[in-house]
């Protein structure tokens, strides 16, 4: 279990907490008055005293531990087509735990699901943070069309697209330090036509070494790429 | 489901199918006298009729339609710790995918699992190689102590333990071209005693990033960095 609890509010020198940090709070055996540590997921990791009043979860904060900067220029984020909910969650999880900074999400021709639940997706993104340690919480936006999604090109001067039949291979390109972006297709690949949208939109379709991969191990390696590998700014 | 099949046995013009690969011709509707593509597991890929006369699948083998050749300066093999089998295999899955070639199995201080069983590990490579149209099986050795496991050493040339608390940073090292060996440890890390034996052994202890990883996660880009990020020989 993690160390440490998300507050949705943080005011001066209160901190309140929703209905399912509550729960974490019970599962956890936190009584009234413990001290215990928690993040306002925009950086700071604060301390302080719980208190349970009534239906309202709040902390007294007695110290500020630390605050992580964002660094608009280590931004990376990923742009998901809509996808069974099980292999969202783990993309989710495991690109937050690797340093994702923002998940775009978004429906594509070959997408079997036409939608996704924003509130899975807060709740997903929360565990990660608390589960990895990560002070800072990556943001999520949903977009009703891949062309809508093709404008965020002009925050990231970095653009891949995972597309399995390219010659290019991922690991052969060169990251740059500086924001990046990395688009996942749907199981089965984006549609012709989404492919060269997203080419005009200044993307590279890249593929992942000459195997074949299932498209979350794919998509993972383009996490490792996009996260691990940028040079030093 | 995948495209080629399975044979447990390959001779001259003749090929032999267990009992588990009649269970996917049977999923996949196969009739007597159908062509299909088979691997031996050994880099050949075969086309032939398949057979299935009382209790014995065969199939008389029409073409070699291929042949990858193992390139012993290209193997990339994992150690792993022994764990819960849900772990192991999700382990053995991705690390074929990604082209990790061996497997070996020891128990280590802080495993919490005992033992491994082997036909699991076989059915899980077996059904990987065929996932990701892989026509080399990768090899696998149960060891009955850590210290046994190392001295697999003499054979990888380069040799990391993933090993969360170390200040080396995996994906700052330079992966050469040749053998390496990737040892992975059980939930909560290997011991010290454990850790300071592979380091005479020859191992560079490396953590991967600042992040908290999940040790699966962890391990995956251990396999990344093995298996995709080396120099061209």
């Amino acid at each position: 279990m993690s160390r440490f609890y998300y507050a949705v509010k943080v005011e001066e020198n209160k901190a309140w907490f929703d209905d399912h940090e509550y729960r974490h709070f019970q599962v956890m055996r936190v009584e009234e008055g413990q001290r215990i540590v928690f993040t306002d997921g925009n950086g700071a990791l604060y301390a302080g005293i719980v208190s349970f009043a009534r239906d309202r979860t709040t902390a007294r904060i007695t110290e500020k531990i630390s605050q992580i900067e964002r660094s608009p220029s280590q931004r990376v984020a990923v742009g998901i087509a809509h996808a069974q909910w099980d292999r969202e969650e783990v993309l989710i999880e495991k690109g937050t735990e690797l340093g994702v900074t923002d998940f775009y999400l978004f429906p594509s021709r070959y997408s079997k699901y036409r939608d996704i639940n924003l509130n899975k997706v807060s709740y997903t993104l929360r565990k990660a943070i608390k589960q990895s340690e990560n002070p800072l919480l990556p943001t999520f936006e949903k977009f009703g069309r891949l062309e809508e999604a093709l404008a965020l090109v002009e925050r990231y001067p970095q653009r891949i697209l995972l597309q399995p039949s390219s010659p290019t291979d991922l690991f052969d390109t060169r990251r740059q330090s500086g924001p990046a972006l990395l688009f996942v297709g749907p199981e089965g690949g984006f549609h012709p036509d989404e492919v060269q949208l997203c080419i005009r939109a200044g993307f590279t379709p890249c593929s992942i070494g000459k195997r074949i991969l299932r498209l979350e191990t794919a998509a993972l390696c383009g996490f490792v790429w996009a996260t691990l590998l940028s040079s030093v700014d």
